[in-house]
């Protein structure tokens, strides 16, 4: 049999046309950047499978570009925003949280806390021009969606699936303070070894470590309450009864978690929730001509990848120059994603380009370091080549990120405000001298190469299987039944308490009553 | 190519020789009964993959017989108990908890924990004269073990992997009161909705179940207290340390769980629990043609399969009648798996066997129902096939696994010691003719069907991913590095609330100290 009859075959294996009547509808609700990045390896796996996928996307999406050749199909709704407005939004949401004062607790959550109001209110407006508009809803309606595929990051997919009526998934990185996965999954968090996300803590803590990952805990509980107020008004409006968001959220059928355990510290898990990480890496393909001869001009002292990521490409001058004179000191050759005012202190070893193919790069045999701002796809493309890292983390949670490698012995941290041209150039000199850094790195890639399942092929097993199954129910925690005191068995313990106290009353009422009739008969026969 | 090397190359593949250096030596601790039936499973697995797989097994053994022809190697060491203490103690212990009041909480504790220190002073008499055998315990060092596969219902396969500086993985159903899941590995149990094993209870529970759960849980946290003594003693004889079982238990790199959530109610997991429930089920093959015949006589009305497990093949006279009087009046036709005197009450539809290929008879298309005990390994090649079941639990996890299968409606539960020929007659017709019984059945069967892996090759890799990286650490979470009031954050709390009152005290102090100061001034301005 030829060849390519073969492939054809195999091809024909894997899709779902294979077995009749598993092919599906998917509707995405997708969130921009780095997340849309990692969602279309899944949309695309979804339609090399056999599979209709509808990506949901406003006429003011970044990303989410409905003109590049896809097999994806894009429903785009008409939005108040203009593109403009929300990158204008992404712009100043980076540049608040990267120049924030990360020393002063308060100052910066309250920062914090008001940059993520800002994105909510943007994501809010999208998803009330959604479900309020009529038309666009009933087409959806009559599309017989089988499951809503959905970033929990940007709320809407959970009230879109409750509105169709339809099974849905989640994809998450985190959410803040994990306040979604503990009130809305039910996922269990145990302060004293799960370090809570933008706390920056390893999961082995000293007692004052303790003490600041339960404040964070607390804070984000308390901070969670205020969250959804205006999702719940919005969410009960759109669906004609009252409701919340969280209770909405907490109906989702899987929740594909896009780290695993070569990122996370280990900590209990749901059966619901699936540890996804890194599916959107690949094996490097060879860099463009140009890139090849530089990196093989390095000889053996090899290059350093340098990159801030799909949303940061610019810095200030000083800064660009700080890290331009560092890497001008390198003996290796250095690539760097830039597209700023080129750096006076640049040095003929450094090259800059407006793009880069990071995973190519990662994954070629002459890259020895990889400095970082620390978000999760790029950690993952590091881990999956096994190339030790410099963490210049920006925000979100990239500080965390960058502190789980470092936590791991895979990486070094800096502070992108602050450093100096030494301390970077010391920091790649450690990670590229030290050994350490590199076997550290190569046990992570170990790890996250010897799954039993691919992380892709996990993430489109759990999505056809709630297509195929209706949902997957048999995975929820009855825990979703309980209100939060039932859950804690608060009642239970004062009704044990109650119990003990009045047992131990009235066995003391009883003794005190039967010592005073024996002392009064006592008393009585002495008197006799 | 002709199909024969076809078949050889992808046995190769499957095989650790086709990658050099990956394939292993394993040391096995089983347990017998339907323990070993389960592991053996594993280890033909293993075995068909290229590994060395040798099992450590007593001249008392029941089960594990090496004489029989087998790949896998028996290690055979001399003991003091012979076959016949070894059976009497397992009659015994069968016979006591079969018959226990199960209305008497206190009662019905004190004969189980009766019966489990008995059980376990054999094993522990079996421990002691491998880990004390010098000459035994040089030759096991000699032939360098890559794991230890033990079963943690019967300790010393931690004891002998610390001895022998090996990782190791456990397989295990269940501890009782999930203690050594809890105290050794770590797994949290919120007792409001994870019903504790032998509770009988399910996840969804009224406020006086959750009472008596908890009251379970103290139960056995209590007892777990008294429980490991002697070993901890042995433990520390044998590494010439002072050191706890809990703590070597808590050194499992894996541990593989035999049920899965197509049996469990969703509960919290920790990364290195691994679900393979059901890994010994297999499509059914022919019957014998005696078998087949009858089966085939039933008609449309189709068979009943009745089997009270490996361990219980006989009963007494007055229930083996009160059973067959209700078989004798089914439509269907019956194989019961029986091996005491016949009893007078047999119907001409009942078939007595002294063994059943049982697997064979639930996959079979005229099986209509199951009678069973209610044993892991029955009730999984129940779901596998999809059969409905009318449960007659005797002892151990028997009880709940029929609460299990009641609760998702697959199955009706009986008490075996008070039940009349109607109450069974009564069940069988329910299981039968109430279709959603059947429904539920299949539901579960597709669940048990539609995972991401196989349980068996689940079990095989995580085995083999312990052999490949020497362990299992980076799911080791970092709660096994704290004591319990640190891992329950107690001090952390009471530290936070004693700086909310030193903070309370100081503000009140200095607030009353300035009221009295103002309040002075002031009467000294009047005066003045």
């Amino acid at each position: 049999m030829p060849r390519k009859w073969i492939s054809v075959l195999l091809l024909l294996q894997l899709s779902c046309h294979f077995s009749p009547g598993s092919c599906g509808k998917v509707l995405v609700w997708p969130t921009e950047y780095s997340h849309w990045i990692n969602m279309k390896t899944i949309l695309d796996a979804l339609v090399q499978r056999g599979h209709e996928v509808t990506v949901l996307t406003s006429s003011a999406s970044i990303l989410v570009d409905p003109n590049k050749p896809s097999a994806i199909q894009f429903e785009i709704y008409p939005t108040s925003l203009t593109k403009d407005d929300f990158e204008d939004l992404f712009t100043r949401i980076i540049s608040k949280w990267t120049y924030m004062p990360k020393y002063a607790f308060f100052t910066y959550f309250s920062l914090m806390q008001d940059i993520i109001w800002e994105y909510n209110d943007c994501i809010q407006t999208l998803c009330k021009e959604v479900v309020l508009n009529k038309k666009l809803m009933t087409k959806l309606q009559e599309s017989r969606f089988d499951v809503v595929l959905a970033d929990a990051a940007g709320p809407c997919g959970e009230l879109l699936a409750e509105l169709l009526k339809v099974p849905f998934v989640y994809s998450l990185r985190f959410s803040v303070g994990y306040t979604i996965e503990r009130y809305s999954g039910g996922l269990p968090f145990p302060p004293s070894y799960v370090p809570v996300i933008l706390s920056e803590l390893s999961d082995h803590m000293t007692f004052m470590e303790r003490v600041k990952n339960m404040i964070y805990v607390l804070y984000f509980d308390f901070w969670f309450q205020t969250f959804t107020e205006k999702w719940d008004q919005l969410c009960s409006k759109a669906l004609g009864r009252p409701t919340t968001l969280f209770e909405l959220m907490g109906k989702a059928d899987i929740w594909l978690i896009r780290t695993y355990w070569d990122f996370e510290f280990p900590r209990p898990l749901l059966p619901n929730f699936v540890f996804v990480g890194g599916l959107h890496c690949k094996p490097a393909k060879p860099l463009p001509k140009e890139m090849e001869e530089f990196a093989q001009s390095s000889g053996e002292n090899g290059i350093v990848v340098f990159s801030l990521g799909s949303m940061v490409t610019n810095m200030t001058e000083e800064r660009a120059n700080v890290i331009a004179s560092a890497l001008a000191q390198l003996p290796q050759k250095v690539i760097w994603r830039y597209d700023g005012k080129k750096p006076d202190t640049l040095g003929p070893n450094t090259r800059l380009y407006k793009w880069i193919p990071q995973n190519d790069l990662l994954g070629h045999p002459k890259t020895k370091a990889f400095i970082t701002h620390g978000g999760t796809n790029g950690i993952y493309e590091a881990i999956s080549h096994g190339i030790p890292m410099v963490g210049l983390p920006l925000f979100a949670d990239q500080p965390d990120n960058i502190a789980h490698m470092k936590t791991k012995g895979a990486a070094v941290r800096l502070d992108y405000n602050t450093i100096s041209s030494a301390d970077l150039l010391n920091a790649l000199k450690t990670v590229i001298s030290d050994p350490s850094y590199k076997e550290n790195a190569m046990k992570l890639s170990r790890i996250h190469h010897d799954q039993p399942v691919k992380p892709l092929d996990q993430a489109v097993f759990w999505i056809e299987f709630v297509m195929r199954h209706k949902g997957a129910k048999h995975l929820r925690p009855a825990s979703h039944d309980l209100s939060w005191f039932q859950y804690h068995s608060l009642d239970v313990i004062g009704f044990l308490l109650a119990c003990v106290a009045t047992a131990t009353f009235v066995i003391t009422k009883c003794v005190l009553f039967c010592c005073r009739k024996l002392f009064k008969t006592g008393k009585k026969n002495k008197r006799e």
